[in-house]
């Protein structure tokens, strides 16, 4: 085993949380569990070995084998798990997350669509890597509960995904999130976010309803995961 | 110079935007400007550079300096500048973080709050350090246009400014953010954060009205600045 990279086969949950989520939600991917020397048995340390071996989940001490794959000094829990392809669901709300970099960022942005029941999500590449173990680390494991499709463009989602209310959040947008009002519809919804630094290029103006977060002109945007999350809060309410 | 500390009378911006800032809001606090050999002088630095000469502000060449104190290695200008203490407002509205320990999330939470003209941050010790470098990166400079006060204790902050409606964000509470009604006031609200891992302890349970931001419950909680965010859009609306 060797450090993480974008074309491993296998990934790495570190950290007791995001490793239970992991065997609770994808038992069928984890092909086992290291833990650490250190590794004290706590209370969640067992219901972490329970669930593993009710799920005949091989568990291994490897503190050498940690130490080397980790990114940080005081991991002592990993997960082991084959990397797996998923289908959102067409007929359901979408977060659609057009060439998203930074791995913090989409990890807690899946964290929240977790949060508020949004549970597929469309990554446009180029995208970060949504199985680096900084993003589940920073997803705190919701990545194994949500479907997580990556697609090679937006135009490749927009054609097989086009009977959604689409709302691209732009600076450039007229209608604000503060005044939206919505009808209740039963056609589900898709929430566009572009890149960091970057936003959505204008071609999304002519795309559904366009929305921008109306916010002070001290800043020059919000940032990503709490647009995303502002959206989502009010999208569900 | 050498690399930041706590206990250090000055403190450094790292990169051009949040030195402007800086050098834009709180010029009387600056003692110097670093550049970098490898700086190059696009329309932004010279916007910086020219901020700096009309504020009599001195400029200097310092790459092994910039090296030395800088945290990443691409840092190719740094603003130098005396940590200053300030009081918030006593008739307006407060954003109150009981024990945040996170420097990206304290940095986070208060560029959401210059964007939502929330400009008064109450910090309740013991706290993550707001004049840490990475807390100013994180806030992309937004700290240099807002009043942050450090309390020693809640009760510190809460015996100077009782003439507030207190909202504290707690998971406990049972009015939902999703449901309240608030009437128009005039009386100014503090909105009150608990740290990342252990939120607000149940004594706050009686303060003002506690709300929830419901969530599934597939996640423990929302990350705090998530949190922090969703509240200040829900009432600046």
């Amino acid at each position: 085993m060797e450090k993480y990279k974008k074309n491993s086969e296998i990934s790495y949950t570190f950290g007791t949380f995001p490793t239970f989520e992991l065997i609770k939600n994808k038992p069928q991917f984890v092909e086992k569990i290291l833990i650490h020397d250190k590794l004290t048995i706590s209370a969640d340390v067992e219901k972490l070995l329970n669930l593993a071996k009710a799920n005949n989940i091989f568990v291994e001490k490897a503190s050498k084998q940690i130490e080397k794959i980790s990114d940080k000094d005081n991991t002592l829990v990993v997960g082991v798990f084959k990397k797996y392809t998923q289908k959102i669901e067409p007929n359901t709300n979408h977060i659609v997350l057009v060439n998203p970099s930074d791995m913090g960022n989409l990890g807690t942005i899946l964290r929240t669509s977790l949060g508020f029941n949004q549970l597929n999500i469309a990554l446009i590449s180029p995208c970060a890597d949504h199985f680096n173990p900084k993003v589940i680390r920073s997803s705190m494991g919701a990545i194994f509960s949500l479907n997580v499709q990556v697609f090679s463009s937006f135009e490749e989602y927009h054609s097989q995904n086009s009977n959604h209310e689409f709302y691209p959040f732009m600076l450039k947008a007229k209608t604000t999130l503060q005044t939206l009002n919505r009808k209740k519809s039963t056609t589900p919804f898709a929430l566009i976010f572009g890149n960091e630094a970057t936003g959505l290029d204008d071609s999304f103006l002519s795309l559904g309803t366009p929305i921008l977060i109306t916010h002070s002109s001290k800043i020059d945007s919000l940032n990503l995961p709490i647009s995303a999350s502002i959206a989502m809060f009010e999208f569900n309410k």
